[in-house]
C-alpha cells in the first residue's frame, strides 16, 4: 500500500508556497568524468539549506487544526531539527526541538535562529525519546519523525516531482540513503513521474544499514556511526522500508575517501557547497560507472549545512 | 558613443548556445540583513566558473574568419585566460594565453587542461605585453584584453540582459568592479532593459582607481595590488571608462574584513562558493545600507574561482 499519485501532487501544492524552486546545475567536467549526463537537483539553496525544508513543511501542514496550535516536536541534531524550525515559523505554529547536549552550539543556534526552543538531552537514543515523549505529554506537541512519517516522505518526494517535470526523460534518480526518507519520497516520485526510470541510492560503507536491509529484507541497523556522512548515519524505519523494498533498483556503497573526493568535486567544479552526506550520490556514480554508462541521471543534492571550519580537504 | 540596444541582443544570440543560462537565487536571510531585496545573478555556476566566458565566447566569434584561423592571444592569470582557452575551444579555435611565471600552477593546469597553450613570461606588465606582442607578430593571433575590448564587454552585458528579462523591475544592479569589463556591460544592459533601474558597484579600497577615476574624469592606477580581492586588482581602459562615467550612478569602497564578512555570509547562508572578488557587492550593499533600503537589487556574483586550500575563513 504506497501512497498515491496524487499524494504526491497534493503536497506539492501544500510545500510550493514556502520552499525554493531549486535550480538543476549541470557540469561538463563531471559529465565527462563519469560518462553520463548529470543533473543536479540543488536541495542545497534550499530554504535553510537542505531538502528537509519540504518534508517539514507537509507534515506540518498535514497537522489538524487542534494539533498546530499544540505544536510540533521532533528529536534531531542535524537538518531536520532546522527544517522543523523554520516551517513551524513561516507556518506560525510552536516548535521544539530535542537535541544532544553535546550538539555544536553553531546548530542549536541556528534551531534557536528560527525560532524553535531547543530542548537538550544527553547524548543517547533512549535520552532523545524520553525528551521527546516528555514535551508530547506536557505540552501536547505532535511528534514529526525526522524520516519514517509518510507526510514526510511525500513533501520531501516533491523535489524529484520538480526534476522531473523539468526533465522527465531522465534514465535514473539517485539519492543518498541514511533514514530512508528522502530515498522513499524519491522513489515514489520517480514511480510516478518518470518513464523507465529507476531509482538508486548510494551509501557510506561504514554505515550501509540500507543496503544489508534491501539484502536481508528486515530493517538492519549500524555498529558505528563513523562516517564523514553525518546526515546518513541512521537507520531506515517501518514506513519507508517497504517503498524502498519495492521502488528501489540497487544501494552502492562507497568508502570514505570516495565521499571526499566527490564532494570537493562539486565543489572545485560546481562552484557549491555541498555536505558529505550530498556527495555520496556522485561517490556511488563514479564508482560504479559502468551502471551510469550514457545514461541521464538525476542527482538529489541534499544539502549545503557544512562547517567551514572543519572540511575535509 | 555607447553601443546600441541591439548590439546587446547580437551578442546575446552569440553567446547563448554557448554559456549557462545561470540560475538566480536568494536569501531571506541576507534579505532581512541588508533591509532589501537580493536577486543574486550566479555567474559562479557559468562555465568555467565566471562571468568572463561570456564575454570569450562573444569576442571571439567577432572575429573574422581569417583571424580565427590565426587564434587568439591574452595574457591574464585570472578567469579570463581561463575563458579565452574553453571559448577558444568550444569554437575550435587556437589560443594562446600569456600568464607570469609565478602564477599558481593549478592556474595555469586550468588554462592547459582547456587546451590553451600557456606562454610564461616574467610577473610585470612590461614582459606581459612583451610576450603577447610576440605572439601576434609570430602568430598572426588576434590580441582579446580580458576588460578593455568593447566585444568582451557586449558579452559581458548578457548575464545582466538575461537578469532583467527574469525581472523586470529592479531598482539597482550592483557588481564589483576592478578591470571594468563587467561594469560596463552590466550598464548598458541596466541602461537598455532596465526600468529606472541604476547601475552602481563596490570596490575595494586598497584598490579603489575605478572610485577615484569616476571623482577625476581620468583613468586612475593602483599603487598597491594588495587585496583579497584577486580579480579587482586592475584598471579601468579608455574603451570602458566613457560607459562607466555615463552609465554608472556610484562606486561604494569596502575594506578587507568587509568583503571576508561578505563572503562568508554568501558561502554560510546561500551555499554557494563564490571567490572574494564576487563579495564585494554584497560587502557595498551591506556597508551603505541606507542606499539600497527596501530596493530590489540585483548582484551580478562574478565567479567561484576560488583556492579552497587558501580560505579567509
Amino acid at each position: 500500500m504506497i501512497p498515491s499519485k496524487q499524494d504526491i501532487l497534493d503536497a506539492y501544492q501544500r510545500v510550493k508556497p514556502f520552499v525554493h524552486p531549486t535550480p538543476v546545475l549541470t557540469s561538463n567536467f563531471l559529465n565527462e568524468l563519469s560518462g553520463a549526463s548529470l543533473f543536479f537537483k540543488c536541495e542545497n539553496f534550499q530554504k535553510m539549506g537542505a531538502f528537509k525544508m519540504r518534508g517539514a513543511v507537509n507534515a506540518i501542514q498535514c497537522l489538524s487544526e487542534g494539533e498546530k496550535q499544540k505544536g510540533v516536536v521532533t528529536h534531531s541534531s542535524g537538518n531536520f531539527g532546522q527544517a522543523v524550525a523554520l516551517a513551524a515559523k513561516t507556518l506560525g505554529i510552536k516548535a521544539y526541538v530535542v537535541m544532544p547536549e553535546n550538539a555544536p552550539s553553531v546548530k542549536k543556534e541556528a534551531v534557536e535562529g528560527y525560532g524553535a526552543e531547543v530542548i537538550l538531552c544527553e547524548s543517547t537514543i533512549q535520552a532523545r525519546e524520553a525528551s521527546s515523549e516528555k514535551i508530547i505529554k506536557e505540552k501536547g506537541a505532535a511528534f514529526l519523525h525526522p524520516s519514517n512519517n509518510l507526510d514526510v516522505i511525500l513533501g520531501n518526494a516533491t523535489a524529484t516531482l520538480e526534476l522531473l517535470v523539468d526533465y522527465p526523460d531522465l534514465d535514473v534518480v539517485i539519492t543518498p540513503v541514511g533514514g530512508g526518507g528522502l530515498l522513499a519520497g524519491t522513489a515514489l516520485s520517480v514511480h510516478y513521474f518518470g518513464k523507465n526510470c529507476n531509482t538508486l541510492a548510494g551509501e557510506p560503507i561504514q554505515v550501509n544499514d540500507a543496503y544489508r536491509s534491501l539484502q536481508s529484507g528486515r530493517i538492519e541497523v549500524n555498529e558505528t556511526s563513523e562516517t564523514i556522512a553525518d546526515g546518513l548515519r541512521t537507520h531506515l524505519g517501518n514506513i519507508n522500508f517497504p517503498i524502498i523494498q519495492k521502488l528501489v533498483s540497487e544501494i552502492i556503497c562507497v568508502e570514505e575517501n570516495e565521499i571526499i573526493n566527490a564532494m570537493k568535486l562539486i565543489w572545485e567544479r560546481m562552484k557549491m557547497v555541498v555536505e558529505p552526506s550530498s556527495a555520496v550520490a556522485l561517490a556511488a556514480i563514479l564508482k560504479q560507472k559502468e551502471t551510469f554508462r550514457n545514461k541521464k541521471i538525476g542527482i538529489i543534492i541534499s544539502g549545503g549545512n557544512v562547517d567551514l571550519k572543519n572540511l575535509p580537504f
